[in-house]
C-alpha cells in the first residue's frame, strides 16, 4: 500500500506525527482534508511543505492567513 | 515503489499526464518542484487539487496569481 504518514511542524520546527496511513489529501477552502485508508478524516488549516512519497512522508506547516 | 503519476488539468478540465513516477513535491515560491524517481525535475506554477496516494494519482491545476 502506498499511503503516507503526515507530520505537522510544531512551533519549534519539529515534526510531530499528525495522521498515519493517509491516502487522500484534498484542499477545501483554506484547509486540507486528509483521509486515511480507514476513511477517517481530519481537517487542518495547513499547507504542504514537502512530500516524499517513496519515503511515505508528507510534512505540513500551519498556515496563518 | 510508492511514486505517483501527476496529472495537470487543462483548460477543458481534462487531466493530462504531466510527470510519471513522481517521488517528491516541494513548493518553491509560487511554483511546485516535482522530482521523479530518476531525479528528473520539473517546475510548474500550479497547486494541488487532489491527491490519492493508494491510486498513485495526484492532480494539479494551474494557479493564476
Amino acid at each position: 500500500m502506498c499511503e503516507a504518514n503526515v507530520y505537522l511542524l510544531d512551533e519549534k520546527g519539529e515534526e510531530k506525527l499528525f495522521l498515519e496511513s493517509v491516502d487522500k489529501i484534498i484542499p477545501v477552502g483554506k484547509e486540507l482534508c486528509l483521509e486515511d485508508i480507514f476513511n477517517q478524516r481530519k481537517y487542518i488549516k495547513a499547507r504542504i511543505k514537502e512530500m516524499a512519497l517513496v519515503d511515505h512522508r508528507i510534512v505540513l506547516e500551519r498556515s496563518i492567513d
